[in-house]
């Protein structure tokens, strides 16, 4: 059953995206910019972005459609991210998901642009739908705040410092706060947004993407130790290799997943206690994360 | 008179800039990122785009308070584009305005951030403001529209393309419309959405600023062949160097300023029209763009 929702919400998004490119980008015959937008936006990923802002909407209000648009520019805007991170002057990445990064298949300029079309793109995609112009400026408020020097963007600039200078575990929370916890959050918030969440719906909410956002990160470390590179799609041990604090370094694997074990769980329980039975899918997903291997 | 006007725009465009950058961005102390995007975006400039935001909503009604977080917020965009343009895999400027461009301030990597950074600030500007939710969605649209992959971006893709296949007039009207018009335009519609402008109101004001973007970048053509690179603070004859088709080597430099002055004398025409003697600020400031010599 949540795994029917699971694939359900993940086509949602899948639709979104390819109506909202239509209408925001170009044609891709004529300008190289869509076409690497499109390959690196199109080109697969767990959603797990997209799939938090419908499902919050569902939550709150028995319907996800009001959030299809949030969630679309959300994902734009984590795929504008990963591009630029990839760039040579960033984590300089040739490959993502398996496939050659976007400045691999497109040369920088192209997948630079791609980048700087897909975050502008993302604010468009945020206001084109039913919702009515308050919710969308709150939306746009969120995101932009979320993801712009306070969010995300300050998440890569202590992530790149922390190249030269290996932090601690304080240091460690903060980066990932920022760099991955803010969008996670956002993408529930604008669930909420969308769906009209009282303030106590949104306040579980909250802290139950709070909770995930770190496990995401902490999951993401044990499996650059102990994946496959064919179940990243990417190369592993990158982390080691850059002498990378990281929770695995910090705290040993199994203290790591028991700590990505005892968030899960407080993650889940936050959500019962408003919502009872039905967050029982997101509780699932959250789950699912936490015993994911890619 | 009008030249009072000016300074006094002027100014509240560098204090909104100021006061917003402190609100989106965190304390420079902690953050190069931050650094660098104050570094471009407070580094000086004729602020034409806040300038006629502010005129635009002066002139529909009677005050450019209303349309301060807009004009911050479209600076903050065009500074993005400045920055990210000047990048080694760009046009790789090393200067701009007479001073280090951001990346060989900064470094490379620090530059793209303050640009990615900036442009997500625009829109958190955007919405920081009494204006109302219906107003700010409807900016947001405006300018992501303006400045996405439908605008400012093909732009820039458009002017890249162009250094590998030289592009006839309508090549180059093409570029142009969407690397510098579709911003100018942007400027005085974010004015007309802040001033609550009728359809007529921001019609005139549109086909105002559609002139003056031209006149824009025709003027920008003519001084790359006759300023000083003093009086430019960036080096002259780049356009030459580069084998570029321009208005200039299009038409020749005495047709191109008859071309430019024509098309402010339409662009006076368009609001004197609509507005009468209200419009006199924008007319001056059309003629004093088509007079400049940086």
């Amino acid at each position: 059953m949540p795994e029917q929702y699971l694939k359900v919400y993940q086509q949602q998004v899948e639709n979104t995206l390819q109506r909202m490119m239509e209408t925001v980008f170009p044609p891709q015959a004529g300008s190289a910019v869509a076409r690497a937008a499109a390959y690196s936006l199109l080109g697969g990923g767990k959603r797990v972005r997209g799939v938090l802002t419908l499902a919050a909407s569902a939550l709150v209000c028995g319907d996800a459609a009001p959030a299809e648009s949030y969630a679309a520019a959300l994902e734009m805007l984590h795929c504008y991210s990963l591009i630029h991170d990839d760039l040579p002057c960033m984590d300089n990445d040739d490959f993502r998901r398996g496939r050659p990064s976007c400045h691999k298949a497109f040369g920088e300029t192209t997948a630079l642009l791609a980048g700087d079309a897909l975050l502008t793109a993302a604010f468009e995609t945020l206001c084109r739908n039913e919702n009515g112009g308050e919710k969308n400026a709150r939306a746009v408020q969120l995101l932009a705040h979320a993801a712009g020097p306070h969010g995300m963007v300050l998440g890569q600039e202590l992530d790149l410092a922390a190249e030269e200078t290996p932090v601690d575990e304080a240091g460690l929370l903060l980066i990932h706060t920022n760099k991955t916890g803010r969008l996670l959050r956002a993408a529930v918030g604008l669930g909420a947004i969308a769906a009209g969440a009282s303030g106590a719906q949104a306040a579980a909410l909250d802290g139950y993407a709070e909770r995930i956002g770190m496990v995401f990160q902490i999951v993401d470390d044990i499996l650059d130790v102990t994946a496959t590179s064919e179940e990243l799609g990417k190369p592993i041990g990158s982390d080691a290799e850059n002498n990378k604090t990281t929770f695995v370094t910090l705290k040993g694997i199994d203290a790591a997943r028991a700590e990505a074990e005892r968030l899960t769980r407080e993650a889940c329980v936050l959500l019962q206690n408003t919502f009872g039975k039905s967050a029982d899918f997101l509780c699932n997903y959250a789950q699912k994360l936490v015993e994911r291997s890619n």
